[in-house]
């Protein structure tokens, strides 16, 4: 059945059980898919029924299909004729793992951070209002990203507003990880909540039993219909934000969901349709284990094995090895986290010392503002984050850590080209983004074992914030000292004497520098490999050294050239007088680099061994002599 | 009785009658002192009782009042000592117009930005809790900065974490101007519920009038009690966050705050206590309009006139003059603020074009998001926001509008120094955020009248998202054309040709780069001025032009030099392999620029016609003559 369905029209052809069925057949295509090139597969066994009663529903692309995070778009896109390209899943020139404009006309809102939906569903809703158009706009937002402030300044604006517009609240009561808060709490007690309507009628005659009486019993009888109302409609937090809410519902009942919606598709003003999923729903490994299957490599189908890739252990474990261990002796050490416990690698130190761990939920803001408030008390929160949901906290970065020279640590990881999740994932910002920041101080290392000692030497650092990025993926192998050494802070390191050429190479961009080396010692030419270790502050007395030993000097980071560390030794060699130096700029060009291998990225842009060795090669000897 | 008053413990000795009687005369003096000073009079008017119960009932600075926005804050600093330092209020190395801790230990955490405040008491609160140590956590948050994400990201965690945490909700029912959100509607109808409490009793009598029956009854009786607490507990969307709520309270009536204050020391977990306050109370121009009188310059006390300078009309007031002038024709153009209508100069747009302009609240993030997505649609959405709050939609920015290159105009207000709110609002990393993002194209205007120009050229600019930066305050009293004209992206305007020297001077230091060249030009030293026009494009033709004359080049620009405009031309030269370009950078260096006039403040950190002039000095004449 699944390949008669090349848009959605086709799915408005069949009936209930047909459906069913193809939802069977779409749980089997994406097990056995998946399996082969990994993906977010549980996130999408549980919308199957979602999507398909979405697109009966409604008329795609007229009416605005808007995935919130958007790795849940698969089904979506299956639907919307793109079932034969998903053996090219989240590979290089591919199929995206997120929604894609290009892709479909049935793509109409791109995203692949949190919390975004509603917001663009506002802006869609106003746009068809201004035009005079009729079509429905509809956001799917999960539970956690809800968490998100961005969401709630949304439905602050949608309640006001009054515009239509449908909101999916796909509840399967997690993030990637169990979600956290207040909210999630209020979601609970709603998901037990299902019988109001049943009640509804027989409290109206119970309350026709009490007594007719004038006066403060009128009033009294007034306030206890007011009351009633809380009894009947249980989506009281949402209703006093001015939403119509329906639910909860069954999120793999066809018929309900299509009521549902159907009913939503008809309500004026913002309705909230809370629907009720599970996460890995038909594949049990998935549903045992929703964390592992929110994002997965490939697996064996029959016993959901994961299968692992051999390598040195991953940056971010050796993060998490590492504060653990700085932990037990410093007790002022505190954890943080916006809903990424295992993608941190923070979830043993939370069950280590789950007095000092604290995961926010999506809230980068809290968290960044929050470490400030514990550092203003001597503490040492560290604040464990992907570069680019940083970026979320960049205002409570710049007006409540940086302008207020608190001793936060931002361990952020991620930093650089991130491989399948493209686009919307790459790290590349950061350093640009910090370093015009005063009073920060900005790591990133060679190796996993010179992680270590950033890590302890940035706890060390009671100068006010300091960040330690490193990148995604395995570490290099190297040796891991026991012994923590604290780096000197502003210091690089020549890692390979040599002469005319200088490549400084900013962290983990110092293994390609090296192996360009190594590939050019052969035909005699030598240039000298520092490790650069900060982009701020910079490491002047060696730059200057360069300046005056005549070197020409080649920048490498994996970030943006455009005011990134390269950059950076600009400036100073301008602010300082040496006018005439030849810096040459190795990075990430103007552009937002798409979905693939690290490799194949890093290829794209030129940050290979053989870039830097061609490109040593082009500068060699030293243009200019000096004396 | 006011001069007797120099900590909180002096407040302690008093009764009633007398701190009603002391209340009156900090009124006195706000008047007073802020006629002559100017600065935030009518949210301090409106927190006397509040500030002085607070005090009372609390022990700064072992508990912690945190005081979100912080410009609420002066009561509290003239009740820890700081009272004969009012009359240098917000002037250069006066006393700061926010909380300081540099100033007194009684500030405990500084602010500038809207809702940071809960975020950080519950960091205080974290950081308590692990030292074991007891005391208080309060953070004083306006209605307004609730609607913040970020304030909802932290009372999610607050009720989930249920820490000892008093929050004051200090209700005024605005922002600067009137609020606007569901979340007002809302805190509308608590306001007018305060006779909960005196019929609960009643309703428990009548309740017990229902006869008795089991089964369904029994359950339904149980549901009927459920209900009842709503009609009890009147603040629900609090309650339902995990929050006790008390209130609504008088926020001008001392016995009863201070009451409230008490039992909310007492209660366990995270408290709410919804005060109602009125801005500017006691001092009826600042009651009429309380807006003028939020944050205003000098004024007669008597008849309440707001003293105007006289001059040319604001960039505030060209740009919306402009944009109103463009939306005439332009059926297209939707003009969006984050509750700042007046100070974005959009008030008159909002009466003219009702449908097409929308405030969204303090909401940067939902703003930013939301343009993109009415651009998704074809129409031309304008964020008029401040360059320090456009901060706080970093990653909407980023990941919305620059990734999906949607034509979104954002209008970037107070780019630059700002004066006398000092470090906390300074527009100076704007180029730097935005510059290092693919996409965008960043202009800012050498006067009005280009300012014109350049709305009209961002309008019909369809190939990404454009920003125009501009100043606070005046013009520079130049003649306004009444036909704009299209100016052509990436392309500089050379205003003065020269020898040797070459000033890019970026939008707003075109004329001190002008002052410099006439300074010069009588002792025969010619140097080129440029208008730089663009950030991004840069005019590469232009540049290369100059490196083969033979120019040395000044950058000069309002803005962090780390990462900025003469960042970007460093790179520009770097790549295009001019490597012997002398290229000096003038602009803000790296530290936070604390508040005084935008003159003291150029003063401060080098951008004067003098500094300017003295650079072009020392290069001249040029240090090489090329061929």
């Amino acid at each position: 059945m699944l390949s008669d369905i090349n848009s959605p029209q086709d799915l408005k052809k069949l009936n209930v059980s047909q459906l069913n069925t193809l939802a069977e057949e779409i749980r089997e295509f994406l097990i056995e898919n998946l399996s082969v090139t990994g993906g977010h597969l549980a996130p999408n066994l549980g919308v199957v029924e979602l999507t398909l009663a979405l697109h009966y529903i409604f008329e795609s692309p007229k009416d605005k299909l808007i995935w919130d995070v958007g790795h849940q778009a698969y089904v979506h896109k299956m639907l919307t004729g793109r079932m034969d390209r998903f053996h090219t899943l989240r590979q290089y020139k591919g199929l995206c793992g997120y929604p894609k404009c290009s892709e479909s006309e049935h793509d109409v809102w791109e995203t692949g951070h949190s919390s975004t939906s509603l917001s663009a569903a506002m802006g869609m809703a106003i746009a068809r209002d201004l035009k005079r158009e009729r079509s429905k706009v509809v956001a799917i937002i999960g539970d956690g990203a809800l968490t998100g402030g961005m969401a709630f300044e949304a439905m602050n604006h949608m309640g006001h507003e009054k515009r239509d517009v449908t909101v999916i609240l796909n509840d399967n009561e997690m993030s990637i990880a169990p979600n956290v808060g207040a909210l999630h709490n209020y979601l609970g007690k709603l998901r037990t909540n299902d019988g109001y309507k049943r009640v509804k009628e027989e409290v109206e005659s119970l309350l026709k039993k009490v007594p007719a009486v004038g006066g403060t019993m009128a009033k009294l009888a007034e306030r206890l219909k007011d009351g009633l109302k809380y009894l009947m409609v249980s989506g009281i937090l949402f209703e006093e934000l001015g939403f119509t809410y329906l639910g909860p519902v069954d999120g793999h009942d066809l018929p309900t969901l299509m009521e549902a919606l159907r009913q939503a598709a008809y309500t004026k003003g913002p309705v909230l349709v809370h629907v009720i999923t599970k996460k890995g729903k038909g594949y049990t490994p998935a549903e045992a284990d929703s964390d592992v299957f929110h994002g997965v490599g490939t697996y064996k189908i029959e016993s959901g094995e994961v299968l692992k890739t051999e390598g040195p252990p991953s940056y971010t474990s050796i993060f998490a090895r590492t504060l653990e261990k700085l932990a037990e002796t410093d007790p002022r050490i505190v954890a943080i986290t916006a809903a990424m416990p295992g993608g941190t690698g923070l979830n043993r130190f939370a069950s280590k010392y789950p007095e000092r761990f604290f995961d926010v939920g999506i809230a980068e803001q809290h968290a960044t503002t929050m470490a400030a408030g514990i550092a203003t008390q001597g503490l040492k929160p560290v604040f464990a984050v992907y570069s680019t949901f940083l970026q979320r906290g960049y205002d409570q970065l710049v007006h409540d850590v940086s302008r207020q020279n608190l001793n936060v640590l931002f361990a952020i990881d991620r930093a650089g080209l991130v491989g399948a999740d493209g686009e919307t994932h790459q790290g590349v910002f950061d350093i640009a983004y910090m370093r015009s920041l005063p009073n920060m101080t900005i790591m990133m290392p060679k190796d996993e074992n010179e992680l270590q000692h950033m890590m302890y030497t940035a706890l060390q650092h009671n100068d006010g914030p300091i960040a330690v990025r490193y990148p995604r993926g395995s570490g290099e192998g190297v040796d891991l000292d026991t012994e923590y050494k604290q780096l000197p802070i502003g210091k690089a390191e020549i890692l390979r004497s040599g002469s005319h050429v200088a490549i400084l190479a900013f962290g983990n961009m110092v293994p390609t520098a090296q192996k360009a080396a190594d590939a050019l010692a052969a035909e005699g030419i030598t240039p000298m490999v520092v490790n650069a270790r900060f982009a701020k502050p910079l490491d002047e007395e060696l730059l200057f050294t360069l300046a005056r030993d005549g070197y020409t000097v080649i920048t490498l980071e994996e970030g943006a050239v455009q005011g990134g560390f390269g950059s950076a030794v600009l400036e100073c060699y301008a602010q300082a007088g040496y006018h005439d130096m030849v810096v040459e700029l190795m990075g990430i060009p103007d552009y937002y680099v798409e979905h693939g291998s690290v490799k194949e990225q890093r290829a794209e842009v030129g940050l290979t061994p053989e870039n830097v060795a061609q490109k040593v090669r082009s500068l060699w000897p030293a243009r200019r002599q000096r004396a």
